[in-house]
């Protein structure tokens, strides 16, 4: 007997049959004796219908108020589960995030899980009954209702396994697992049966958007093994996300490709390079709410360097103009410099570790296909480049053949 | 400086526009230097959606997981009340019922308000807060969420005021106040300026369906001065349903005349004249959940006697069943018959108390019409007669200028 948490998103929950093959999925795990809790998130298109509705009240709608509102999405889809689940003879019971005391930070509409009070849970499966908890939502500690950011229920569902200590986190997505690059563009991309936890975290946060960031690094945190399925084969065992230390096979030298279309680069140029200049440009950024992604400054010559750092192509005029205005002659800055026409491709593996060339075998790749790179940026387990984003899909293309990631 | 509670209804909240509408009402109170709680209903539809919802994934939903989907609804509609006061630049905050704990029995769906926890919603009103409050649910002791019936926003709304003793409880409904009788039947029917609890909760359970009874119950109970207010006319201050003894001037004799067309009349005749026949009768008839609103017994001559209840039309095939199969021939009945052509006409008032001759005036009123009645029922300060179902308008037009109940 195991202890399962299955999660449901919103297209896997869109409408009455669907929550009925939900139901069915979870039955046939119940019924071979797992206690089975499922985390559900809202209908699909309700959180965006609830979110206009808000905005029609106010444009900038007040964040508490607003999680009041949005969060009601998820308890629907609990309740409904629950029927689902009682009308075919089970025994079964929905909580919403107060309900189970999801104990968030106060921060709405990205707040982070403190803790969840696991005894209801426990005391319910222990006395046969399919639990269903509402994703996405929680409540701060004086009550207050907070919801955790788009794509939450993910992160819902690691943070209850890791409270109940389950077995397995299986995470339902419209997809049937994870690939060694997007199969839109390489035909031949080829489902991983298991990645590791530093692995997708690369690839979650370089867009492969299967999993949310967040509740990747919450199940690395909490040793919470998760699988991604899909939600409408019933075969298949998706990819496996597992920790190194379980993985008995060597590790190939590269999983995976991911990329990114969605950013833009900066480049300050002609930059004194004296201490703090990072600080100087960076921090108004910041204080704008501005992601920034990669950042890469090269050593200075004659006392000066150039500094370039990724933003989200949205916020590219507005990075420019803070830049512009406030930071550039400060810093003395020669030149600033925008480009949007480009586009990041990562090699993510935790092969490369121990083997040395992975870098220079894709440079010669690249060059052999004269696709000119812009910018390196490395870690332990990736290198990331960016190049024009015309050249973007060739290039995968080309490096998804070279590692051999369609042979397995 | 007023500590008022206002309500709106689902049609008062039922987009965008009327909730701002609404929040502008509101405003001017609060602007008026009252402290404003402000409880209110789903969007109109929306419950009978979420509960269509239900239906579609189990035929006979599971109370507990019913509430939790229906009443995701008012929280919605809370958080966007909220949203609309805080656009126009005040101070707001929206509560659901487990925020304030609105403790309740474990009766799903019609659960009952046992104790509210008021210091939030006093911290707020001190701190300047217009407070909104999600009606119609609650939680139980062990924080599963529970709803209180159709129209249970009104009880809400009593509640919270008796919890924070309000100076008075406003109503928004879509009738601008209470009449003497339904308008659509004699335009000369008036408003009331005031009606006490006594009569209001006479008028209300039979058909008047301005304010649910359990609310005007519960006002009465605690003390709650209610008012009724149009929602969507500013002007008017609708009607006071008042203390007997806040009242000053004289009672009128007769407050105003109630109508019923929904009911349907089973006599059960030549029935043994014998203890526990009345419980025999209705027993089967209250275990299959079926209300019975008047019963009428009359002394029995020769050992037998005949036993007159009223029930909902709809219900009537169900009933007839039930007494044709299970009772008749254990208490040896001759006949059971069944009249769905009929209406129930009330007089109410609290002066019929001190005033002698209302019945005989009554009925003499509707002889002269030749206006035949079947079944009468009484009260300290009602007459309740049974009439044919065609004569309902006519009666209700001769009582009330027999009465002067146009003259004010």
């Amino acid at each position: 007997m195991a202890l399962i948490v299955q999660k449901f998103g919103g297209t896997s929950v869109a409408n009455p049959d669907r929550i009925n093959a939900v139901a069915e999925r979870v039955a046939k795990y119940y019924k071979e004796g797992n206690q089975v809790v499922v985390v559900v998130s809202a209908m699909s298109g309700e959180t965006n219908k609830l979110l206009s509705l808000a905005e029609e009240m106010m444009e900038d709608p007040d964040p508490r108020e607003l999680d009041m509102v949005v969060s009601s999405g998820e308890q629907v889809t609990a309740g409904l589960t629950a029927l689902a689940l009682i009308n075919m003879g089970l025994k079964a019971k929905s909580y919403a995030g107060h309900q189970i005391k999801i104990l968030t930070d106060e921060a709405y509409g990205k707040a982070r899980i403190l803790n969840i009070d696991s005894n209801k849970i426990q005391d319910d499966l222990k006395a046969g009954f399919i639990v269903v908890v509402a994703g996405f939502q929680g409540v701060d500690s004086d009550g207050n209702i907070t919801t955790l950011g788009r794509g939450g229920s993910d992160t819902t569902a690691v943070a209850v396994a890791a409270a109940l200590k389950a077995d397995e986190c299986q995470i339902y997505t419209d997809v049937d697992g994870i690939y060694t690059t997007d199969p839109r563009v390489v035909p031949e991309a080829r489902k991983l049966k298991s990645i590791t936890f530093e692995e997708m975290l690369e690839m979650a946060s370089l867009g492969s958007k299967v999993l949310q960031t967040r509740s990747v690094e919450c199940a690395g945190k909490f040793k919470v093994r998760l699988r991604v399925l899909s939600s409408f084969e019933i075969k298949g065992d998706g990819t496996v996300i597992t920790f190194e230390e379980d993985e008995k096979m060597e590790n190939p030298i590269i999983s995976g490709i991911a990329f990114n279309r969605d950013e833009a680069e900066v480049n300050v140029l002609g930059v004194p390079d004296t201490p703090g200049i990072a600080y100087q440009i960076l921090g108004p950024i910041a204080e704008a709410n501005i992601d920034v992604d990669m950042i890469i400054q090269n050593v200075g010559k004659d006392g000066a360097t150039d500094f370039t750092f990724t933003v989200h192509k949205r916020d590219l005029t507005k990075t420019l103009k803070i830049i512009n205005d406030e930071v550039k002659d400060k810093i003395n800055a020669r030149e600033v410099v925008g480009d949007e026409k480009i586009a990041k491709l990562s090699l993510v593996g935790v092969g490369m570790r121990s083997h040395a060339g992975v870098a220079s075998k894709m440079f010669k790749t690249m060059a052999d296909e004269k696709i000119n790179i812009s910018t390196i940026s490395t870690s332990e387990i990736k290198i990331s480049v960016i190049l024009e984003e015309k050249y973007l899909d060739n290039a995968v293309r080309v490096l998804h053949k070279a590692f051999d990631l369609d042979k397995g």
